[in-house]
């Protein structure tokens, strides 16, 4: 059925998004590089891989705990370039900036940025800056887009993954969005929760650098946990099984949601890594996570499974299973 | 004296965006690339010369006469890479939606940007779904960022332009301003102006191909003519004289701007360029652009000079000088 609107689902990362870019962008757009799915655009030039990616971010409020957009931005984009095997190393930033935006406000949020890509090695290279009346945005809306370079002979693609690989998160899950609900719903919390967001390429580079034999990786941000794994094995013949006791989630995190009737499992991550690992690997990739500031409590969640293909099963505390589907609807709008 | 607001001014292209730009972005961000302040970030990579840009189109009405956002967004990438001698590759689309905003309208757009790409042989290969709330944007937003890489031992810098270089423009200025201008107040003009938007890569390849002497290209989109020429020779020690009578302002642009106060030089154009090219190639120039459907109307329309550098004269139809300077304000918002 033809759909009338956009609503907010479309936005969602979760199966709007998903419908929208299969009946819409893939029918359309259609190309070999595109039509991949990944993270990045992975492009074969004559002279080696070069990945492509690019995120607006529109997070609301824009100050948050621990952040802001700027460097959201920035991190947003190095992960998904990282989280393809690439090596990022050049970031562009278009702004839309409502008018009567404070000048004190942008310059924070481009020392941020500055700040962000210094911090991972990377340079922002090229923008653009357009202003728009008041009322027509909201604030500021930020774009980065970004080029790496893959090096080494990887082809990470969710075709790659067989029945054994185990899941391994590189850490606490879902800060990100908790800080955003928390400062969004002015919560009258005693733990105040910190976004996550971080640069993962420095996390992510020992493994690379290991020769492990890596299947897929992919950060957690809009719809969480639950909804990466399901694009993993969407529509392949492989399944997952995650151990809910393994999965790392804080007290903290647990505490926001439980009365607001949010679930962890789809909660955005902006600084965390889940990756999928040949089991003959998984322990080395652990222990160089770990050795990592940013890996410190990373864990196996669950592994690869034959059955039931195509979904991702909970195994709860209690030993019973649980279909985790994609996220449906949204939880919270502008997360990031 | 710091700036307490973000103004309409800091996005039209003229002076405010380059005080923007130098007192903030390249404060920040400084880096050899950036520095440059090209239309595309020209990256020396081991394997060769990529141009990588980010332009965010906001324009409004989203359609308007002969175009709509989705090819204006498309081209206008293209157009950034194409002015820095790249041939343009890929492109990335990352859209802004306000809630509410017809599906069958971001269909319509979707198709209009493939339908670009295709007509100037680019792919769309990667790109990001943000949905805001109902009166958080203005229907919809989109950023193209695009990457293409330069065959040619080419430098384009303002630092290449002597005396006696001949200044080239593809054709008649300032139509897509004027489409828009129409568009927005609704005008009860007799002719309809229709956007001159196009891609330009075409339109250029003969002349890298012909290995002319080529200093400086740019596409005078926000600013116009005025505002491009002050570009290319601000803080250098040439300066430009343009002869009015042989600038090419179509009747219905300048009657549409003479009740309303616009000079058509300070009017975007989005399928022109300006072309700076040694004075022994100029004709050869102009005759590869003439025999090329969107630069059949091309015509030299002045020189570089050694005085007064920095600065941009008009030679009027009188005979008289007129100093044009950069876009100062902004005529009107919104306008790609």
């Amino acid at each position: 059925m033809a759909e009338a609107q956009i609503t907010r689902a479309h936005g969602s990362g979760g199966l709007y998004t998903h419908r929208l870019i299969s009946n819409l962008f893939r029918q359309v757009f259609s190309n070999s590089i595109l039509d991949a799915l990944l993270d990045s655009a992975i492009i074969d030039s004559h002279q080696g891989k070069i990945a492509f990616t690019t995120d607006s971010h529109v997070v609301k409020p824009i100050f948050f705990p621990n952040d802001n957009i700027g460097s959201l931005a920035v991190n947003g984009t190095i992960n998904d370039l990282a989280v393809c095997g690439a090596t990022p190393l050049f970031l562009s930033c278009a702004l839309i900036i409502e008018e009567g935006f404070s000048y004190a406000d942008l310059e924070k949020i481009i020392e941020s940025m500055q700040a962000a890509a210094q911090a991972a090695g990377v340079q922002i290279v090229t923008g653009d800056t357009k202003v728009v009346g008041h009322g027509e945005a909201d604030g500021i809306f930020i774009n980065t887009s970004g080029i790496g370079v893959i090096n080494r002979n990887i082809n990470l693609r969710p075709e790659c993954l067989a029945s054994g690989d185990k899941i391994i998160v590189s850490g606490f899950l879902g800060e990100h969005e908790a800080a955003i609900i928390q400062a969004r719903l002015n919560l009258p919390v005693e733990t105040n929760i910190a976004s996550d967001c971080a640069a993962l390429n420095s996390l992510i580079a020992p493994l690379l650098e290991n020769e492990l034999n890596l299947k897929l990786m992919r950060d957690p941000t809009r719809g969480g946990l639950a909804t990466t794994l399901n694009e993993f094995v969407h529509a392949q013949n492989v399944g997952i099984i995650i151990t809910e006791n393994c999965i790392p989630i804080r007290d903290t995190v647990r505490g926001l949601c439980e009365p607001l009737g949010f679930d962890p499992l789809y909660l955005a991550s902006e600084g965390k890594v889940v990756i999928v690992v040949g089991p003959e690997d998984a322990e080395k990739a652990l222990s160089i996570l770990k050795s990592h500031p940013l890996g410190k409590d990373a864990a196996i969640v669950g592994e690869i499974t034959s059955d039931p293909p195509g979904k991702v099963l909970l195994k709860t505390q209690i030993g019973t299973y649980r279909l985790l589907d994609m996220l449906t609807g949204e939880m919270l709008p502008r997360i990031c």
